[in-house]
């Protein structure tokens, strides 16, 4: 039976993706040599790195005031990485607290400085984006969430400030166009829509390194991952590997332009098929409502178990809402075919009815 | 034509660790999806994660005093996030000073306490080992690097102290019996003997954990690793099944006493046709070579870029030494089989031969 692959993360990669991942594996590049055998400094390696490298900024559309790295560890870890490099033990900086992985970022970014929450949507349980919030002139950086996995909401528009924007974009990277020259910052921890897990890529602006008096630990300074080109220390090969591929793929199949027209068009389905099913309740205010993952329950609780009992029997994989949240959590990244959505909704209808 | 791969990392892998590792990408344990497109708290890679763990303790016959951790990064990881676990800002580590790994390791402990340099080879290029040396008994830790890849040294005894043995085993871990409960904390990057890189191995006896005042970031701590089960964040999952697919070979082939069976037949073979042909010159102490990394010169140094060239003639990859140090070196981890070092000494002889 054929797999559709909802999982919120690790989640699908295009079949093309771990094709020649695979190949790679047992011989890399006519070298004779498997991909996990190779030197990081070979030739070989080098050039899949700075390829990777250049894509990221291509896609992106941003200039050489950015440097792009691919760095060891996942999302968590930039959530401490971001303070150690940009704010000193005395200053600010502004976060918002819009779902479970902006907390966790702000709470490791209190071990080093001093933490203002300018935007909190936990009166409704993290169900919607704050707008309209002010952000201090003096604060040394603004931390957003673009898109939040556990619970289905997405920033659709980035804020006007000119305080530096640090974004974590794990798990709606390269998913749409954006002006990303907005963002001082953007961090992204494979697997979603990048890669293999374990690895970080991280985009920064060069202009707002340095300005701490803090001496931080050499693995974790991005102006020292910069001097060295993304290869201060042996990276992680293959998950490097990976995500060149899946940037080549994206490429390949028009940008971000088409990805972004693309996720549009299947949570568009996606959402006009829960709206039309009383049997489903949405539970994200619908301006906020993610692409990448819809979250909504059963209006009848008692309905859950059944449909996810349908959704296994059928294929479904990864429907399954997260671990605290409940419900049902449908993700539709990149590699996701609009068929296995269409099939997801088709689903849907067939479960409305029969228990009508 | 066969490649011979000597490469000091990453570097070779059995070559069914390769095969099995090609096909989970393809499709893992028939999920119908591949190894890295299933959620790392699927019931599918939690067993692979806790049967690694455990593989770990059983070769190194520990009992559960000890913990087994995979976690993001490499050794210059851990350079960092031992000292920040186990080193308060005015007490004191002893670190011995054998190489440029260990000298790295030392540096960056000083950003979190005082680290005195207790034995140093540097008077003679780290081409030794010291011995006899004093640990002050106050010292919270001291660091050894067990093998030095650069260098081509190993430590064959490992001191007797009541102070706690912090060890990084990037280049020797799984290479040898030796009585690892001598050890407070090993640590290991991959990739050497371990498989993909992208992982540390950290194996920590708990009671050396919770005794410092400094705030942890989460992602750092070892204390919340493993009340996590290794599992806070999403792992490189890749890298970890790899990981387990290496331990299980060493298991397979007959566990540490074979693994140090053969890389003593290996580097035997090897250092005997080093001392027997004198227009090679070995660069280590006699009682301190490496059975990972035999590192020496040309006497001669016109006969170097030849010999590499012959080297490359033939299918030798990987025996040029680290970019700093020059000469050659030939790395012999646990997946290189004897015929391949065979290989390589009878083309010393060859060269020999033809120069004289």
């Amino acid at each position: 039976m054929k797999k559709h692959n909802f999982n919120s993360g690790p989640s699908i990669l295009p079949q093309t993706v771990l094709e020649q991942a695979a190949q790679a594996i047992m011989e890399f590049n006519n070298t004779g040599l498997s991909l996990l055998e190779i030197g990081h400094r070979t030739t070989y390696f080098m050039e899949a790195l700075a390829e990777a490298r250049a894509l990221v900024r291509e896609l992106m559309d941003l200039d050489d005031s950015y440097e792009v790295l691919f760095l060891h560890g996942g999302a968590t870890t930039q959530f401490m990485q971001v303070p150690m490099n940009l704010l000193d033990t005395n200053e600010t900086a502004a976060y918002c607290d819009n779902g479970i992985w902006g907390n966790k970022a702000l709470k490791e970014a209190s071990l080093f400085g001093n933490v203002n929450v300018v935007a909190s949507s936990k009166d409704k349980n993290h169900t919607y984006i704050n707008k309209g919030f002010d952000i201090p002139a003096d604060a040394k950086y603004l931390h957003i969430t673009t898109n939040n996995t556990v619970e289905g909401t997405q920033w659709h528009h980035i804020p006007d400030t000119n305080v530096p924007i640090v974004a974590d974009m794990s798990s709606d990277i390269f998913s749409r166009p954006l002006d990303y020259k907005k963002f001082a910052l953007i961090y992204a921890g494979a697997q979603k829509n990048m890669g293999a897990a374990g690895v970080n890529l991280v985009v920064v602006k060069k202009d707002i390194l340095g300005k701490i008096t803090r001496p931080i630990p050499s693995i974790m300074d991005y102006a020292k991952h910069i001097a060295a080109d993304s290869l201060m220390n042996t990276p992680p090969v293959f998950a490097v590997y990976v995500a060149l591929l899946t940037l080549r793929w994206i490429k390949a199949e028009g940008g971000l332009e088409e990805m972004g027209k693309r996720n549009l068009e299947k949570s568009n389905l996606l959402y006009q098929t829960l709206d039309s099913l009383p049997i489903f309740t949405p539970t994200v205010a619908k301006e906020d409502r993610s692409q990448m993952n819809a979250v909504f329950v059963l209006t009848n609780p008692a309905h859950e178990a059944p449909f996810l009992e349908l959704c296994k029997e059928r294929g479904m994989v990864g429907v399954k809402g997260y671990r605290t949240v409940g419900g049902i959590r449908v993700s539709m990244y990149n590699a996701l075919a609009l068929e296995s959505v269409q099939i997801f909704c088709d689903l849907m209808h067939e479960f409305a009815a029969s228990v009508s």
